[in-house]
């Protein structure tokens, strides 16, 4: 696990502290008349849930004129709410401004890259680079704040809703340009690092720059990387002055707003610190095979964001989304594993979008833990069914994740490394990311994913499936690790750029290339037929077979051992996978995709290396089994359609069915188990 | 059949009477020199064409420039024409503004959802929403009319062309909130209906509202109704005021417009009285499988729409269109399948686009009656053989289709149903209605569209396929049909919403439950794998097997017999069909798309409980053997590519072949037999 | 081989006559520093290259403010680069200009069809029609030729890069006006030629008309053929203006610019005579099995555009290339099989794209002559490898390729063809044409290519795969050579519109029917499942087997024999395939896109007919297997995977090996020889 330098909560512990975990969702009791709310609340306290969002988009109520505030039915929706003891969770309603901002000051409209403003009728309608809009928003939030830093329902600040919004602009382009100002100092280092020689595009002044708007083609990689930079600074700053404001008002609770995973328009490692518990929206595609894995690596990235520390499941479906093409519903039991998986990942709140189902836009079809048709339905039983799951929990409230492994990943590597012109559009670091986050997954082993640059020193494994971005403090974290005893895989096309995109000139790995004991010269697109590889004796426990695809490197062996080469095709000979002895400890290198039976061989290596093993004893899970050790729980969930069965050490309670479980058992399919040892009760 | 107020022909009637069975074309004369003139009324004399529309496409020529109007080359064309004996069917040109309306008035330009506003260079580069377009549209109109109105030639009136044009622009925007002013009085009954307190949409004043632009994410669901609504109305104002303006000129022919289908921006139940004559354009697509049940679909709404009356099918292709990426072209048997199944079904008029084949301009591969090769060909040798076929179907002309089921269809619905954030996109209501009328196509059973809400007292059978928006009027129609002994079958995700889109609350279809005698809690996504319904004994004539696509319901039967459950998944158990005895009718239900078996089953039910049956004694028709009677003529089609046998009761006269047929008789691949009573000559 | 004007080559053959076998690449100094310029010019010297190009993407480091020229750097790269013995090719550095022009001049940048103005931050940045890009263009243009027009490192001129911008915006339209006047002289005169009568686009004046610019529907294809046709103008004209500068400037040497192929946005027959030596840019995808002969049809069009002479490969990828969505790298026998065969058609430079891989920028994969990884590297082998075998091949400089076969491509027919609203999109000029020459290519026949109405007397056989647009100069070609005892094939859907874009009414194609001897009536597109055709007795060498797919003709034989008929379907019974003696030679019509069989099989007869044999005994070359006669030398080439034999009269001596050869000799995978007779030395 990392050593965290430990941090006040805020009060978000105290508020966990207080209720055990917290269960509820978004209330919008706006769109509903007074004598529903009376309901909701009687419904709610049924439910068992004790914590709801208020606000979110509730601008146009809340002020239906400019700087006429309208705050009576809110005050009266605070006081019914905490009359039933339910918390809130209160959100400026900042993400979707009434149409009368977008009237008054068209400035304060998004524009895309084709100049085209973007009209009112939907929502998100503002540039976070606007003057008007942010100036704006801090009035409503400053008043928010001030009427309500001590209403006793007000547990928890919620800034905003899922920051994403982007903009190419006049406004945002005069904002980009300060904000390159500051970040380059000069145009001539603004030049020097955005490489604009090439192409011609040289600035004489940073009036000159523009977002990277519709072009005639290509755009300069390292403007589109610093237009991201900025979006998501920019973005970040909408939500530092409202939370700035909130606290200026005197409100002591804890300040956040809820991410959206690996969206890819905010760099959460530079997010993470601003807010004071992480809150997550989490939205998976149940229709994809690799679900199950996909979210507890979004679920591990949440709570690797707060150090460890309990985080929010700030939304969530509790059925079907409706913004797929084809939206397939959650059953009980899917349902049910979505959320204890969040638990078991280390989340203390468990909350759903939204309590009672819209009756109007475009999220009508949008499921609910109360759905249109009412209280007498399979799905709010379900809704009161996870609350009192939930209740069950309390036990596990503030319980923390030990992890061994890190693995590597950030915002701007994926950018660059993603930006068009590449030797391959087939190489997605989120995709490479999550393949070797699964093989962990499947062995029940634990995993943070940490910023490149961090000290890895708690950690005696350590995974770079593809980071494109190697700075020198990366790379020394790195040897640091490896020196000291850890364990590294290093995955393809990784420790390619700068921090500016720019590509670093000599044998790749450039900053790696004597830790991993390999140089590399070309980077080429592998063909469609997969390209077997041959194991060199070297690998004593290589795979029987193995191949790579996507993506390969023309490799030099420069002090590590091979343990396979390219056995045809344009590298066949050259060195495809390599081990690399370094102070205590060893580098494997991997200059291609390569199949899941050498990334597993490969990975098993590296952990055994490291003595790195599962919390269960079976070296791999039964397919579809996840398995969880968080505090002093132990949640086992079957994903699976087949019962499926584990041995757990020990004498152990559920605390789910409060039965006692000993040595072998069952896990019926969609099951799930939190298992305490019984002495520890 | 329904029985329809009637109401005065205008004089179509009066022509058909005289000329029987109108065949011709678009006629552009403008396009050629004057000696091709005398060419082309020679040859349409010579294969049959007695109707010819002329001027759709001259604006340029008839008013080249602002005001100056040139109409001596068309008094020639109309002379010629009417020497020999062809009638007109005079088109106002305003379709097509000639360029230096854009020019002088760009405002006359359309406007995309992004901003851009198009140019002229193609042809509908017009807003209907403008007011200089629409003044300039009814002066040529009406110099027109006052020209023409008493020529001996003209004998019909055609506004504009194929009304289908769209604008997001500014002066659509102040239209549209016109139209919204007038449709909600206030503002306030404006937010209530659309829900604009979802996503602090609330707008102050009419003055905030724009068209559905480009936004940052899903629009709302009941603005783009609206806006969908008002677009349909704006372009129908452009109709009604030309054909105000000709009326007004002391015109007396009948005043019509070419529909397009199911086209989807135009209203017709709004549409449909505003003609004095429904016609449409027909170009189906050969390549699909479907194509002959499809084309009846379209022919019998139009049927529809004129309450029955005899109607105009006034352009189709006799060979290839151009505008599909790849275009097959018709055969001689197809193009004569073709214009028979419209005469079946209704038509009294088989015209085609266009008389002579464009030699310049985007259309110019389009097939037309004489073909760029000329006379002497295969094309021109087909259009003289149905000129001949159509001279035989002079009896035919005035009779009714008698149909004793019904088949509901608004557009509303379907716009609102096919809105983004729905559960599936998956669910298109135009297919569900051509799946059901193509179960009745099979049989030979006449089916006849109705606007939910009207009177159904007529029918026998009553279908559902998918109507979304279900009022309180069409639910009290459906109600008293079945009270009345008719039987009904609603499809699923039917009468789910209210005339705003917005969500009709508890227990599902809510205006209809009681009626059908179940209730729905949820409507899901099903899994890409059908899902199999198993069958319960009270089912007599169930099917072997039947499973459920696309979408399903979560249904609890209240009071309805439960037919077939969910074999399996997330509804597994719950009821899939349903059967509802009410008064002296029954409702079934169907809680699924469930699979052509299943769909037939039902729908064969409930027209042997309504003693509904075919034109022909065989329950179902060979394949590809369409079957229809209009008045004392029965029209046997073989649409397929084999030889098929049928047997026709008592003694029969082909009026096509004037051959005397009796008992069984074949038909070859492609053939088509118009039958009737021998006695009844 | 095509009887040439000779004219002078300026001073191309001087250079090749002093240097043998250009070769080098494009050479960006200005993205380095100065010491990596020494590093550079020794490494060029020891990779045998002896021209560079310099200056392409350099006008913001020239002219970093409006009018400050700053020379130093390149008077001293040039003298560096002398003092190398290394030619330069200098470039006027237009086709990038930097920001600060789109800055101080919005109007110089293009714009879309959607009105968009398109952003700097990339390249191509400009409109052809502006006038004050042309102006500053012109300006450092003159400049440079100034400054170095006597420098001795300068051996030839290279203007701009890759001619391919489009702009619709206002100043485009302004120029394209004039342009319109110049073509057609009256406004009536263009109402004529673009057929603006249908669909009432008639034009009042040229001051009405704007480019195709996004409009409701299908733009008027005479309208789309003449802005196609200004922009090549306009695009020329550029290039012209900075040529005469050059000129004007003094520079004897030749002026040159980088054509792309068949690129559809230059009309390159209108630009060959504005060259003085002819250079393309090949980027051919080696995932597409066709790409040899693909190739090959290319390197053909470049040497006849030059009317033979040699030419220039400007630009090419040693290894990957960056802008596909997934690049795969060249083996060292590929890229250097991708050079041999452009020397062996024509060419007496090989190029690349670039000498040393970019750090920044766009194109930083973009594989390179030298790349980031250094000079100890597989690809600076290649590079070193390359330059050895051009320096063997002295011998070939000057040597021309015989062709007797011509095959007629020109741009106005492409995209008159390719307009939308035709029978089918199936249908590619270009891959018709690539598909005719394929089949000579696999028999080692050399073709031509030749613009419609050029003088054909010195070809044996003349192939018309698929020319849209056919006048009367170049029907009267066709029947000059076979009267004159050619063979002549035509393929479908040639001939059937005038230069305009307009349809030549008539039986089809109506400037042919008389020379092939059959007429058609209809073009059709065909059913998806292939037409088979039944051969006649007349055709004494049918394949065994034929169909036609994708378009077919309704023919009639009016003269001609008939070879094979469409044996089902729409056109059963029509004439496919035909046979027509005219004069002392016979014209062939395909009714229809026929299967690869019947294709050769009719090729096959014509060569046969007129005597045309290829360059080595057997009929049809080993699979994978080049062979060209270029001057005294033979070029083999094994494109395939597996090792071939072939059998050479006479006693040879391979150039590139310096062995000797006789009779049957065996070519490995990926090999070449370059043979010559050994009394030819």
């Amino acid at each position: 696990m990392a050593t965290a330098t430990p941090r006040p909560l805020g009060a978000f512990s105290d508020l966990t502290s207080e209720l055990g975990i917290c269960f509820g969702g978004d209330y919008n009791p706006e769109q509903w008349p007074r004598e529903v709310w009376q309901e909701d609340a009687e419904l709610m306290v049924g439910a068992g849930v004790n914590l709801v969002t208020v606000g979110v988009f509730s601008w146009a109520r809340l002020e239906p004129s400019p700087g006429d505030y309208d705050f009576a039915w809110l005050d009266e929706v605070l006081d019914l709410l905490h009359a039933h003891g339910i918390a809130v969770d209160l959100a400026t309603p900042t993400a979707s401004p009434p149409p009368w901002l977008g009237i008054l000051h068209p400035e304060t409209l998004p524009v895309n890259p084709d100049g085209v403003r973007l009209a009112a009728g939907s929502r998100n309608q503002f540039t976070p680079a606007s003057q008007v809009y942010r100036e704006r928003a801090l009035a409503i939030a400053t008043a928010m704040a001030k009427r309500y830093a001590a209403h006793p329902a007000v547990r928890m600040w919620h800034v905003g809703n899922e920051f994403g919004q982007i903009d190419f602009g006049d406004e945002a382009a005069r904002d980009f340009r300060l904000w390159l100002r500051e970040r380059h100092g000069t145009i001539d280092a603004l030049n020097d690092a955005w490489g604009t020689v090439v192409w011609a595009q040289r600035y004489r002044d940073f009036d000159e720059i523009v977002p990277p708007r519709r072009m005639p083609y290509l755009v300069n990689p390292a403007q589109s990387l610093d237009f991201r930079r900025y979006t998501s600074w920019a973005l970040q700053r909408v939500f530092a002055e409202q939370r700035d404001a909130i606290r200026a008002a005197g409100a002591a609770q804890p300040v956040t707003t809820n991410f959206m995973g690996f969206e890819p328009l905010t760099d959460l490692w530079e997010w993470a610190d601003e807010v004071d518990v992480v809150a997550d929206d989490q939205y998976p595609d149940h229709a994809s095979p690799t679900v199950s894995s996909d979210i507890a690596l979004v679920q591990d990235l949440m709570r690797s964001l707060g150090d460890g520390r309990p985080w929010v499941l700030m939304e969530q479906a509790i059925s079907a989304t409706s913004w797929r093409p084809h939206n397939l519903p959650k059953s009980a039991e899917r349902a049910r594993l979505d959320s204890l998986q969040a638990v078991a990942r280390g989340a203390d709140a468990i909350c759903f979008f939204q309590w009672r189902q819209a009756r109007t836009g475009a999220e009508r079809f949008h499921s609910a833990m109360l759905p249109h048709a009412g209280a007498d339905t399979e799905v709010f039983r379900t809704t009161c069914a996870l609350g009192a799951d939930m209740r069950r929990l309390r036990p596990v409230v503030g319980g923390r994740v030990a992890a061994s492994v890190a693995l590597l990943f950030d915002w701007p590597s994926r950018w660059a490394a993603e930006e068009p012109g590449r030797p391959t559009e087939r190489l997605r670091t989120l995709e490479q990311v999550a393949r070797w986050h699964r093989a962990l997954w499947r062995r029940g082993i634990a995993v943070d994913l940490v910023r490149p640059g961090a000290d890895l020193s708690a950690y005696r494994t350590v995974l770079v499936p593809h980071t494109y971005i190697v700075e020198t403090d990366a790379a020394a974290a790195l040897r640091a690790a490896v020196e000291g005893g850890a364990s590294l895989v290093v995955g393809p096309f990784s420790g390619v750029a700068d921090g500016n995109a720019g590509i670093l000139t000599g044998r790749s790995p450039v900053l790696l290339r004597d830790l991993v004991g390999v140089s590399g010269e070309e980077w080429v697109g592998l063909p469609d037929a997969p390209t077997p590889l041959a194991m060199e004796s070297a690998w004593e426990a290589a795979p029987d077979t193995a191949e790579a695809t996507v993506l390969g490197e023309r490799l030099r062996a420069d002090g590590a051992e091979v343990l396979a080469r390219f056995a045809s095709g344009h590298l066949a000979g050259a060195p495809a996978i390599t081990r690399h002895r370094v102070g205590e400890g060893t580098a494997w290198y991997l200059g291609a995709v390569v199949s899941d039976d050498a990334l597993t061989a490969v990975l098993d290596d590296a952990l055994d290396a490291s003595e790195v093993t599962g919390v269960l004893p079976d070296r791999v899970l039964p397919d579809g089994v996840e398995a969880v050790q968080r505090g002093a729980a132990l949640f086992l969930l079957n994903h699976g359609d087949e019962p499926r069965h584990l041995t757990v050490p020990g004498a152990r309670r559920d605390l789910l069915s409060d039965a006692d479980v000993e040595g072998r058992l069952e896990l019926a399919p969609g099951a799930a188990m939190v298992l305490i040892e019984r002495h520890a009760e």
